[in-house]
């Protein structure tokens, strides 16, 4: 047959393209821009949206093809490749590289039989990771998965081999100790800032809680974005951990540290579809702890008509389930049941939470009390992790930890540390206020509403944006006192949310016996 | 409440900007292109890869968003939109157009309760084939509901709303007369040209026949690109409809006609994920039939080792689900189950699959034998559709037609009327010969491995390039024997085909005992 003629050179040469960056910023899709007369374009039969690979020095990125037909953004010698990409490739421009149509993930069979409704092994999430990991999917082929892996579809030792190989596509710290301890809340809930309660006091106990979190992308601040109106967040992996030794704790933002990626590339895709199985919930947050190092974590699931997980029952399974995992990757986890009826503390917003948690630490008497008393309440159940802690003594050891200011001393060492925030972040100078219809009880504050409302105005992004909430569930109001009132920086955010607010307050207001009941655990 | 102050205008002239087309073809995604200064970037929140809705003059387009830090891409004040995107809106440059963030689509929740195990109705259907009409889908959200609905998603009552669905969503020939045949194969065997003979033969009858067909996307050469060697195939509607009404049949591309449009989106999605589930499949060829004003439908169904359908059992379950479609939406589906182990004719790829199928009109003595009779037994059934012909006498009608020279006259007369092609295309001046390795009989040729070896050489985009096959199941050989002879024009194809084919020729030589049995109807 004939094979192995000298013609290998030229089909290198023919394939052979400079590089150079094109200004554009795709976020988490790289792009390759190549010109409509490019020789291999011609050759090769690419088409626009095609998966290529481009190769250079042993370097190589997968981009999705657009093709250009204007030579200002890339001449027909030229590979373009988008802002992300660029970098990603790590090569200056000018480089030379060479193009080719790249294969479709191989672990795309895998997902193909779990369509199909077979059950899938270690093996076979192990191949799916390590093709997510290396941006072999498309979006397209995320969603594909997710799909298939959602709800009816993954029985649990699925969802604990899926969790498994999300751990083990990235890095994982061990911090060498024998109590490593972490919460997690699964979201839902504006305002809900324990950790930056519970953090502190658990440090000054001594215990080592080397606590990191996102940013906000559906909610109007994360832990990452109020801690950052006081400190900075973005540490290198190596700062992080020596402030962890010395502080036994921090308020980091983990997006720096590689761990379970995997995990990452799923959300940008489940979070905009608004699929939100309970396989993939768990799945998430064990790996993300366990990657994280963690030996004990404490999950606060807030249940209510307008939180994520809404009826007992629900709340029930989803504990099993992560009891079963958790168990099963040596991760002690404890769920604890709570009450997500409406925003925790006055505030919503970077600037106003972060003025919540402080008011809170500094014992001062406008301190929101239902804030103080979930965060007790946790800090209570994470010292109880410690063998040497009684249980039922937890609380009383959090309290006093509290009132004595060593939770506030802590939290000023650990915010000296990272950083403090050069920037004093201010209100929004734009505000307006919404006023209660008619006169009765507060019956319902629409979790889901309120965010809604705050993001409109700016939040997260701009850190004085928000909420801020003078009637809570219970109060009296009389028709005309103000229910809320928002906080904007820019104009048009401020019609936005205005608007919002106008069409539906997400206040409900009835009589005492309408407001609904929750049974948590406290 | 704070409503209904004069702040409107302000906003309004806050979020326009000037329309800028950008050279950029990102074929079926929308793209939009602003630049990160941009006052309405800022302003809104928007993210790269968001999706925003542009609208203009009562006009609007959806697209994805990438943001750009290149003035000479997009100035501050600029909107650019891709190619499509810009040609879709059909808007002068320079335009004035707002720009807002699009809200998800609202059937999205039709496919969030199929992801979890619901029955849709007719109306959720509905509703999603106008939101992925309207492009209201991301890929993405595509691909989450293809997922949903795969294999063990849809039961018959759902594919066939969903069928009704898709009819309904574009527009809908009639052609005013009581019988409107049709043929369709299923795809997956290369040379598989039939139509090209069927079409003819049975227009000669005087039966109407006005078939229109895809361009390959995956295979080396369709229907229309085999055509479109001879004649002009891409017809305005009107111009086809004039052409059938004098013809009888046509043969034509059927892109033209905005006939079940959510199919052709959903390919674009169901393809490159290479999900290929029954519900889809039956869905997506009923309704372009549907639509088309088809009365009569006979299916090709080939089944073999490496056609899409491997085992007998599969192939009635899938013939049931077209019957019970087809039947409920007043179309009379007839599926025929067809030998499919191995390419049918001697060419494949656009030249030589035209070769085949002339030389079978003109009853030249080189004529693929298999070709000729399996179009002339499809025809036959064909002609049955017409109460005139009896039972069993469609074959012989059918070969009369052929011999006489009546079905060259008539496609001689379509050629004609369609535009015969003024260029003369030849096979591809590159060519090298795979050799039997040792001598036996042939007892298998993978369709699908064939396939890729003439797609690597060009086809179908090079019309001259394909596999020329001088052995077929059964042939004895002696080793060092020609098996196949591949044609390129361009020598970087010839080296790849030449790679692939070096690796795994597509040929089992064995003894005459190994050939796979199928039992199929002919």
């Amino acid at each position: 047959m004939n094979n192995g003629e000298p013609t290998a050179v030229g089909v290198e040469r023919h394939k052979t393209l400079r590089l150079r960056p094109v200004a554009i910023d795709t976020y988490r899709e790289n792009v390759a821009y190549m010109h409509r007369e490019c020789a291999i374009y011609r050759a090769e039969g690419f088409q626009a949206l095609s998966k290529i690979e481009i190769n250079a020095d042993r370097r190589h990125v997968l981009a999705v093809l657009n093709v250009v037909d204007d030579v200002t953004i890339v001449g027909t010698d030229e590979l373009g490749l988008s802002e992300q990409a660029f970098e990603q490739l790590g090569l200056d421009a000018g480089s030379m590289v060479s193009v080719s149509q790249a294969e479709p993930p191989r672990s795309m069979e895998c997902v193909r039989r779990k369509i199909s409704g077979e059950r899938l092994e270690l093996d076979d999430f192990h191949a799916i990771a390590r093709d997510i990991t290396e941006s072999r999917y498309s979006k397209m082929e995320m969603a594909a998965f997710l799909v298939a892996a959602s709800e009816t579809g993954l029985d649990r030792e699925e969802v604990l081999n899926l969790t498994r190989a999300m751990v083990e596509s990235g890095e994982r710290l061990d911090w060498d100790e024998p109590l490593v301890a972490d919460k997690h809340c699964i979201g839902g809930i504006p305002g809900n800032r324990t950790s930056m309660l519970v953090v502190p006091i658990v440090a000054a106990h001594g215990m080592l809680i080397p606590k990191t979190s996102s940013r906000a992308i559906t909610s109007p601040a994360g832990t990452s974005d109020t801690m950052e109106v006081l400190a900075r967040v973005d540490l290198s992996p190596r700062r992080l951990h020596d402030i962890v030794r010395k502080q036994r704790g921090c308020l980091a933002w983990g997006g720096t540290a590689r761990l379970a990626p995997v995990d990452d590339m799923l959300i940008s895709v489940e979070r905009p579809l608004g699929i939100d199985s309970s396989s993939q919930l768990v799945a998430s947050i064990l790996a993300k702890k366990i990657a994280a190092g963690s030996t004990h974590l404490m999950i606060d699931m807030p249940v209510g008509p307008t939180a994520k997980v809404r009826h007992m029952r629900e709340a029930l399974a989803l504990r099993k389930l992560f009891e079963f995992v958790g168990d099963r990757l040596g991760l002690h986890v404890q769920v604890i049941i709570t009450d997500g009826r409406q925003p925790v503390g006055n505030g919503i917003g970077p600037v106003l939470e972060a003025r919540d948690v402080m008011q809170v630490l500094e014992n001062h008497p406008d301190a929101p009390a239902d804030l103080r008393q979930k965060a007790l309440r946790l800090a209570g159940r994470v010292l109880e992790f410690d063998p040497d802690v009684r249980g039922g003594d937890g609380f009383n050891i959090a309290r006093d930890i509290l009132d004595s200011g060593r939770a506030l001393a802590k939290m000023k060492n650990i915010i000296e540390a990272q950083g403090a925030q050069a920037e004093r972040y201010q209100l929004g100078g734009l505000s307006f206020e919404m006023n209660a219809p008619r006169s009765g009880v507060v019956t319902g504050i629409d979790n889901y509403r309120m965010a809604r409302i705050a993001r409109l105005a700016g939040a997260p992004l701009d850190k004085g944006a928000g909420v801020e909430l003078l009637r809570k569930l219970g109060d009296e109001v009389e028709a005309g006192d103000v229910l809320y009132r928002v906080h904007a920086e820019f104009q048009a955010d401020f019609d936005f949310a205005r608007a919002l607010a106008g069409r539906n307050n997400g206040y409900t207001i009835g009589s005492a016996d309408q407001i609904p009941k929750v049974f948590v655990e406290f």
